[in-house]
């Protein structure tokens, strides 16, 4: 029999690669470098946090949660949204468990977006934002933030990109990549943009508790008008250094919540159950979340300070625990060349932010020369990271 | 300013209701019943298993796993194949741990349809195979199973259903809800009709290690032709009664892993890092496994010894841990009203199986006149029941 070859399956995203934290994580585990490229914490987390999956383990909490989340875990978030923003959601139909911010943006804009629908995405933008908005058929349109004006936002070109065919509008506050923090005007100029059209919002907060320099996060559930076309997104991985147990949450209006849960049902149907059971209790202390914009200001401005005499010039960042750097002055080469050579040279590794932005594009953004650090992050390793950068 | 009505969402799943599992769980908590109707254990998992948990999150392992899987997890899951089936998968690039069999089944069927391609399912079907198909903008094609012959597929029927625009068939076994095991006749079938065609096969095996009566599981993997073609699913949630923790994984060839991937990447990136850790070591003894099959078997034979005097009739299942069993002999209700109405008045919650085929069939599917039960509960609770169900 003449063997037949194997069918040949047409890529879904064709333009996807494997991303920049795989393999700038990769590169610095195989250096030894000092990774201050992906997002995540390399201090432990709280012990007692721990200790609770334990406690709830051994109590027996090891088969399916609920479709939406444990309602304890649901409850604590309604509280601890009025507590932190004064606006109720009801844990029964409009709060649900995710796994990670990840699934909760997946679930939102899948639950949304029809083929052809239009949705407009702000660059440099979060990675799984514009594939999930193509596996639902939909079109990504983009606005662009840069640094020349320290990535504010442009309503006029906004303007002009919502038309009849826009559906979604995906927001990020604080802003991963760029640290910046939507003002009460972006609300209310967006919700003045939207507020007489069949336009829905997803709103990506996981950085919520991470503000500087004693600023507001004006989450978008605050603006009526924009809450009750919202799907709020949130992530315990970002507040409590846990960013390995994917757990996060949507918040949406009822009519909104119902269709979200059909899609989260059928994309991992609930969430790890000791884990909801351990974050229910451990969200019962405030302070808990409270404490964290001064965690990671002192953070932020430990390593500002010792890169100050660098030739880097920067902005402190406004949220978030991303600093953005220009290194404008140093060299002229593409940030992704130079991220992968100060991993080998000096072992620093970083996120060139060019990555953010859409490829292909026409514009020349690797002309931006920016490159991101991620700031949470033992001081030690933030102060030998500085210093090697200070030697550039 | 006059009020505006918020944007009218609709749906991407308009046949979605409130699924049959949660009515069932809930009603059965709420009544105080037996609850014999969701698929997951109520007796505890192992201490060892937890331990290693709380083992890992200590060592400090809880920040995010590589997007494929901690490679400790994914190579001893490569071992565990080659041990029970003899196929190698490299765990590199052929192996991803994914949330649970949910997301796997979601990812792979996500990674496959395009918009109108048409998707074999063979009814009675688990959940989440169409809407995974429906929301990928594919047609779901049934093929109808029903108790007359228990469950056999006539093969006649499924060449018919396979045209040019067939992309995929999705296969179930050990098959949840009717315990039919796919023999090797089945699958050499089913590599004679597609051999030849660009038709690829997710095998759902979440059961493979519940097999009764010394049978063999004949995993889709053991045949060349439809290995090159297969994304086979797996679950640790129904082997190491841990349905909680949503931990599953995807084994297929280098090429469809490497789309597969694209799509987790987004879906939920990766999963929980402590529970991977601990998995990995859990699974360094074979014997975890190799004990499931009798495990089950005691409590399949013990609870149809117990009902074997009730007016309910049934073929012992092959595998799984359901029992499907006919009423015919009792009463001529729907079998959704009898559900509720056995949950109320004798305390014993199971699963109506007509939810397992498509709605609005013109079929009168409730004339098959069957319950699941699920026998995955401690001795008593399964003898408690049965005393209950002899009284009817
Ligand atoms: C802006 C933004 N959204 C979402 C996520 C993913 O969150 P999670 O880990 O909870 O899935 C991240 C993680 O880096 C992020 O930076
Ligand atoms: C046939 C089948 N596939 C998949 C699943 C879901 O598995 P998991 O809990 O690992 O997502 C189940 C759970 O009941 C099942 O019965």
């Amino acid at each position: 029999m003449v063997p037949l070859a194997p069918p040949v399956l047409s890529s879904k995203l064709p333009r996807v690669g494997t991303t920049i934290f795989t393999v700038m994580s990769k590169l610095a585990t195989d250096l030894n470098a000092l990774n201050l490229s992906q997002g995540f914490p390399n201090f432990p987390t709280d012990p007692a946090l721990l200790d609770l999956v334990t406690k709830a383990m051994r109590a027996g909490h090891n088969q399916y949660a609920p479709m939406p989340g444990v309602p304890l875990l649901r409850e604590a978030i309604a509280r601890k949204t009025i507590d932190c923003y004064g606006v109720s959601y009801h844990p029964d139909t409009e709060v649900t468990v995710t796994t990670g911010a990840t699934e909760g943006l997946y679930a939102a804009i899948t639950t949304v977006v029809q083929p052809l629908d239009e949705v407009v995405v702000f660059e440099p933008a979060y990675d799984s934002y514009v594939p999930a908005i193509e596996l639902a058929g939909g079109v990504p349109v983009y606005v662009t933030l840069t640094p020349a004006n320290n990535y504010a936002i442009d309503w006029a070109v906004v303007r002009e990109k919502i038309t009849d065919r826009t559906r979604l509008v995906i927001i990020n506050t604080p802003h991963n990549p760029t640290g910046r923090v939507w003002t009460r005007d972006d609300l209310d100029t967006l919700a003045g943009l939207i507020r007489d059209r069949d336009i829905f919002v997803v709103s990506d907060e996981v950085y919520e508790h991470i503000l500087f320099d004693g600023r507001t996060h004006h989450s978008l559930m605050t603006h009526p008008v924009l809450q009750e076309r919202t799907f709020v997104i949130g992530s315990f991985g970002k507040t409590f250094h846990t960013t390995g147990w994917k757990i996060g949450y949507c918040l949406a209006p009822k009519e909104l919540t119902a269709e979200f849960r059909k899609v989260h049902q059928f994309v991992t149907f609930s969430v790890s159950t000791p884990m909801q059971y351990a974050l229910a209790e451990y969200l019962q202390q405030p302070e808990r979340y409270q404490s964290l914009p001064s965690f990671y200001e002192q953070k932020r401005d430990l390593f500002l300070a010792a890169i100050a005499p660098s030739r880097f010039t920067f902005i402190p960042t406004e949220g978030t625990f991303f600093q953005n750097v220009s290194y404008a002055s140093i060299t002229d080469e593409p940030d992704y060349d130079l991220a992968i050579r100060l991993t080998h040279e000096i072992g620093v590794a970083s996120i060139p932010t060019s990555v953010f932005y859409e490829p292909n594009a026409a514009r020349p953004k690797n002309d931006y020369k920016m490159l991101r650090f991620c700031f949470a992050k033992d001081d030690d390793t933030l102060l030998q990271a500085a210093e090697r950068l200070c030697k550039l």
